[in-house]
């Protein structure tokens, strides 16, 4: 495929006219008749356990259809295999405050709260545990009875020979790094409405971007077959990982919805959801990082001990993913990786775009620049000294195919004026330099099984319509206009031509979800071999009629024609036709999975492995700090992100955009407060995301560096610049004003604090 | 397929449930966000000429979004290609009280019909006809302008030597029939959503037994491709061909979505449903018939006219039917027939169960009765003489491929006792006894093409839900379970297991409709295919995985298993994730064309052929003839159905009760009366159909004659009980009483005239 009239081009999504003229349907937005209003009890201790549940007073009040308790859905579920510790609503104890321990289904929501005050819970109450150093340590009350000294799960690696590769170096720096927790904020709050079928049957329209997942889980915990529930996915209003789990709100409204024999819808206020939240959690990197004199890097040592919440959740893949992805972006020769998930009493953490790396990266792209400066070198300068000769498998076994790092640090370079600003910025300005990367998916299925983990349909009828069904959930990334651009490529039809039924489990093959951004290049990848199946039988029929070679044909502007003979030449609906003459309205279909040896690495056993490609970011932030108040002020981010190819260049330029929007508000203002096990900023005027006015300038810059197994050579865009922004701010601050903050978010107290005693320190070593 | 396990076992509607709690959803249930109502307004007059629409005032009306006149969608249509000739709102003139002339979308029904009185029409009213003999008369004021002398399509057709055969017979009798018009007067009255998309696509939920047909015409109405228009039925109240053409109503919601951008309700109310109905028209049959003395039928000629109305509709098949579908029933060596498709000024008639065949139907088994009598035969013998040796190929070259009529008629004869009963009852009560039969499906497409007829495509992923995807419309007649039942046999699944997706133009492949009793037979077949052809896969796998031959293995109660090898066994789950992990989620597809050779027989022209087989019926009637007023009491029916083979004998059962009931409903009571084109009866209390009460015990007796290309065996069941029902009545009514009714309704008038006018010519000859 030479030259492409869709692919790469900039095309809006189809989605966007209903979204903004608000006649799209969320999950919120749907109704039926009859349906009940669902609302959750939620535990007030961080620790506790359940002496009696008593909905007696409850289930009398008038309106009220059904209460749900714990032994109602006894089946305890979780993402991972390895963690099936929760339930949806609490049995024996509560552990965090905002645990569920009852539902209720009543005809208005009014009658549905009145009903979760009459519900009658004696709890006895359990010391608690919140801080996550403090809770490894612990002798007694442990969380989960299962989980000795409240850890959830640990990992200990080594890759080469790391105090040798120390003993080499000529610069050993070790730190410690502090990331508070942070959540999605998506602007849609979490919302479920559970349709019993007059059949007998249970139809789930719930934000989520696992619908597969939730299908199995539903399954599970309502005790029903799978073929008997169907979950839809409507528009979702963001997800960035926090509607990636099984969401108590999807099974509680099923379970309710199973109970009653009506339609239960359950729409989180937005405490809920930050309660509910699944984020990034508190992280505390102690990292050790050797470098030789030319600025090689000799060893990395990294101990990393997350705080996960009361549940396991994505847990052991978040810390996993923190020492894994240490790799496939610096030739490392040596790693030593000792990574702790610890279980606290608060809500349990989990994915969050850039799951896993972006805390571990804030780090290392620190301690890089630490390292820079006591050797002497541009930092630029000293990353480029530790470039992957890809292709290649790093030390710690992941395969790099494709690798547009290099010119994504150029590119920048260059965009930015690197060499004109770094130091030479007036006083309280600065610029920082910072990369990172991320997965296409995950190489490995959560739940292990050699069946693909895309399949996409595609059917042409004689209307001439190009239906397309696949799994794969548009969460606002651009999944949908991403099949549509693929078969109207290979097909040689007008976009318009393609109509999408996408995350529905009824009508569609599975798709594994909207996680680890692998939608592109997994779904991507089995659409492009569906397009291409259809496009072979609708050439061949075209072929047969005009005698003529099907090689010889092009499909191309609604016509099938062959480039050496200007006479055959025949329109897309009359070659469908002929097509279907012969055999019935034509369906083909195409399947993705991660090729074999991208799958196992050197990092089996928590159900998730590496992936077949990985995206590259490079950036550069330009800071402001006020002196007086230590507030930072990130004013233009230049960054350029190795897609691989840009399918859509909009659609990359927002992801682009949105991953730097939010690595920036981690960096500078977003943190979730605890007290004690309750969230002090539980709303977003508290907990503050920035607002256009506090989003810099933003620039990206495409980089296709056309990785040989995605789809037209694509690769992750969504997720991977995130990573980057945060250390890219970190050492712009020290280039500003001679700081480095070690503690994420950058508030002014922290900077301020550092300024000062920087200054204290400079006066004292002065005086 | 020795042993079947849910094909031929009696199975409960798979919307059965939906429908009997209320929660199944009609057109006229759906509502969406900011939906207007249509209303439409129609003509006073039965033939005028259309001056001035002027529909500023009513467009000014707060409220109004839009309001449509002719010149909004000028684009003619018709059901058939040779008929376009219907606009959804007049142009030039209107012709006949009701018609269309402009259309109104509001906010509120009472805006809506508040605008429509602002509408204003000035008509030039021309002379009108109403008597379809008077009307093929007429040399001016046509209809049409392009149909002379109102004749909209006439057929002449010879086969054999007519004048030799007559001159053969010993016997000839000649009698005119008069057939009144009737109407489907289905539960469900007509109801279309349209709903303009945010993405600019039209999708029209509409109550419809061609989904197909009506996204066709709505492209070319609405000037947009198919593939921008997504037609879905959902559950329809009963169609009976009440809803087998494009329904103004139809293309009137979808115009005005298009105009406002908005969704657009119009459901009719009953006296337009009658209106807009497209029954069954008034048949004016001359019928000659010649036997010898033995009861060999030696020659048939048929003069038949109907009574068309204004537009052409299904007219030219109706007509062709009636001539066509003497034969395939008995031996006739010759025949002629010349038929008349006459227009009037009153609404179009259409296709309504038995289309075609049920007036003419009436006329040949009254004459086969009449001869019987002069002939001094029994009447069952008569046609016992005159059966068909099948297989064979008619002289009018219909192809019968299995052939239950002798059957039917010994399990009729039995089980009704008539030997013992046939002028042996009590004074006043009769025995009467007729066939019929009907096509199971038009061999030849409407619109002429050579693609399959229905295609059916089945998805079965990791979640184990079988997926059916067909076009075939469900519209009470059991479509649905059809399907779930061939698909859930082939697989060996619970039909649990097995989820329907039927009958949407966005998801499924194209069927033609549920039109000419064609689904079971065609839809069947498709499916049929397409289930094994899935089986074929999954067997496939499971024979690689027990290294056996693919032909040893048995799917059956949710298992694959070798019938040579006990060990060699997997469940049907197992076997699904076997055979998808070779390519991803399984599709299969079939699809159905009838055989070349069914399709010309020697009536090529009329856009429908005759048809792949035939089903056939035998019926007795009893009935009860009150002497002083008239009055027909039908007592008990006793019919025996040859439907090939009973997919599903409930089905079949209720198929068969409901056509008798249907038959009766005409025999007795139901009639349209007109004045001047006005309709004097539009109402369901004055248009009276059967009541439970006064319907008869009705016996069904399946017989199985298995034929060789159905699905199973399968054929026709829904239409070819009706035909037999009025012959069987008035040959009872003769049997009762001795006199001979050929007007159809027997009404308590027309009985007691013939019983005085008998009385009189008794006495006059005993004088």
């Amino acid at each position: 495929m030479s030259e492409t009239r869709i692919i790469g081009k900039p095309m809006p999504m189809t989605d966007g006219r209903a979204k903004v003229t608000g006649r799209g349907k969320y999950a919120d937005d749907l109704a039926v008749p009859g349906m009940l209003w669902g609302r959750i009890l939620h535990s007030p201790h961080a620790h506790a356990r359940i002496v009696l549940v008593d909905s007696s007073r409850a289930e009398a009040l008038e309106g009220v259809k059904a209460v749900a308790i714990g032994r109602d859905a006894p089946v305890p579920y979780g993402i991972l295999p390895v963690g099936h510790d929760e339930r949806v609503f609490a049995l024996d104890k509560v552990r965090y405050i905002g645990d569920n321990v009852a539902a209720v289904a009543a005809t208005s929501p009014e009658i549905a709260d009145e009903a979760l005050r009459l519900v009658r819970v004696e709890y006895g109450p359990l010391p608690a545990w919140f801080d996550p150093l403090e809770a490894m340590e612990a002798e007694t009350d442990w969380i989960h009875d299962t989980k000795p000294h409240n850890i959830e799960k640990e990992y200990h690696h080594e890759f080469g020979d790391v105090e040798a590769g120390f003993a080499a170096a000529a610069f050993v720096l070790e730190d410690r790094y502090r990331c508070g927790e942070v959540t999605h904020a998506a602007m849609e709050p979490h919302s479920t409405l559970a349709v019993w079928e007059p059949d007998e049957r249970l139809t789930v329209y719930s934000s989520t971007q696992v619908p597969f997942y939730l299908h199995r889980t539903l399954s599970a915990v309502c005790e029903m077959p799978m073929s008997r529930i169907r979950v839809v996915k409507p528009l979702v209003g963001g997800g960035f990982g926090g509607k990636s789990e099984i969401i108590p709100l999807e099974v509680a409204a099923s379970v309710l919805a199973k109970k009653t024999h009506r339609p239960v819808k359950i729409t989180y206020t937005r405490e809920e959801v930050f309660y509910a939240h699944r984020g990034r959690p508190i992280t505390i990197v102690d990292l050790k990082t050797g470098i030789t004199s030319d600025g090689r890097i000799t060893a990395v040592q990294a101990r990393i001990v997350q705080d996960g919440g009361a549940y396991c959740g994505y847990g052991p893949v978040t810390v996993l993913y923190s020492g894994q992805l240490l790799g496939a972006i610096y030739a490392i020769p040596n790693v030593r990786f000792d990574g702790y998930r610890v279980l606290t009493n608060k809500p349990a953490c989990g994915a969050m775009r850039g799951h896993g790396t972006v805390n571990a990266r804030f780090a290392f792209e620190s301690i890089l620049d630490q390292l820079a400066a006591r050797a002497g070198l541009d930092p630029i300068e000293l990353r480029r000294r530790n470039l992957l000769r890809a292709p290649c498998v790093t030390p710690n076994g992941l395969r790099v195919t494709s690798y547009g790092l290099p010119e994504c640090i150029d590119r920048v370079a260059e965009r930015s004026g690197w060499s004109e600003k770094r130091g030479k910025l007036p006083p309280g300005r600065g610029i920082g330099f910072a990369c990172s990367h991320y997965v296409s998916g995950a190489a490995n299925p959560i739940l292990r099984s050699n069946m693909p983990h895309t399949t996409v349909h595609i059917k042409i009828d004689r209307d001439g319509a190009v239906v397309v069904y696949s799994g794969a959930s548009e969460i606002g990334q651009g999944s949908d206009t991403m099949h549509v651009q693929i078969v109207a490529e290979v097909l040689g039809v007008r976009p318009e031509r393609v109509e999408l039924v996408a995350a529905d489990t009824g009508l569609t093959p599975v798709d594994l979800g909207s996680y680890s951004s692998r939608v592109t290049f997994m779904a991507g990848n089995a659409c492009l071999a569906a397009a291409r199946n259809m496009r072979d039988r609708i050439v061949r029929a075209v072929a047969g009629e005009f005698g003529c070679d099907p090689q010889d044909l092009e499909t191309r502007d609604e016509e099938v024609f062959s480039a050496k003979n200007p006479s055959a030449r025949m329109g897309f609906d009359e070659a469908v036709a002929l097509a279907i003459a012969e055999t019935g309205a034509l369906v083909a279909s195409g399947a993705y999975a991660p090729p074999e040896e991208a799958r196992g690495g050197k990092f089996k056993g928590a159900g998730v492995g590496p992936s077949p490609a990985y995206s590259y970011s490079a950036q550069t932030a330009e800071v402001a700090i006020d002196r007086e108040t230590g507030q930072v002020k990130v004013e233009r981010i230049v960054a350029a992100h190795d897609c691989g190819r840009a399918l859509n260049p909009l659609a990359v330029d927002g992801q682009v955009q949105g991953s730097i929007y939010m690595g920036m508000g981690q960096a500078v203002q977003e943190e979730m407060l605890w007290r004690e096990g309750r969230l002090m900023n539980p709303s977003l005027l508290e907990y503050r995301v920035p607002t256009t006015l506090e989003t810099p300038e933003i620039e990206s810059l495409i980089v296709e560096s056309v990785d040989p197994e995605g789809p037209f050579g694509a690769k992750e865009a969504g997720e991977g610049s995130l990573a980057a922004a945060i250390p890219a701010i970190a050492n712009a601050i020290y280039d500003a004003v001679g700081v480095r903050i070690t503690d994420v978010p950058f508030t002014p107290e922290r900077v301020l604090a550092a300024i000062r005693a920087k200054e204290q320190a400079e006066k004292g070593s002065s005086r």
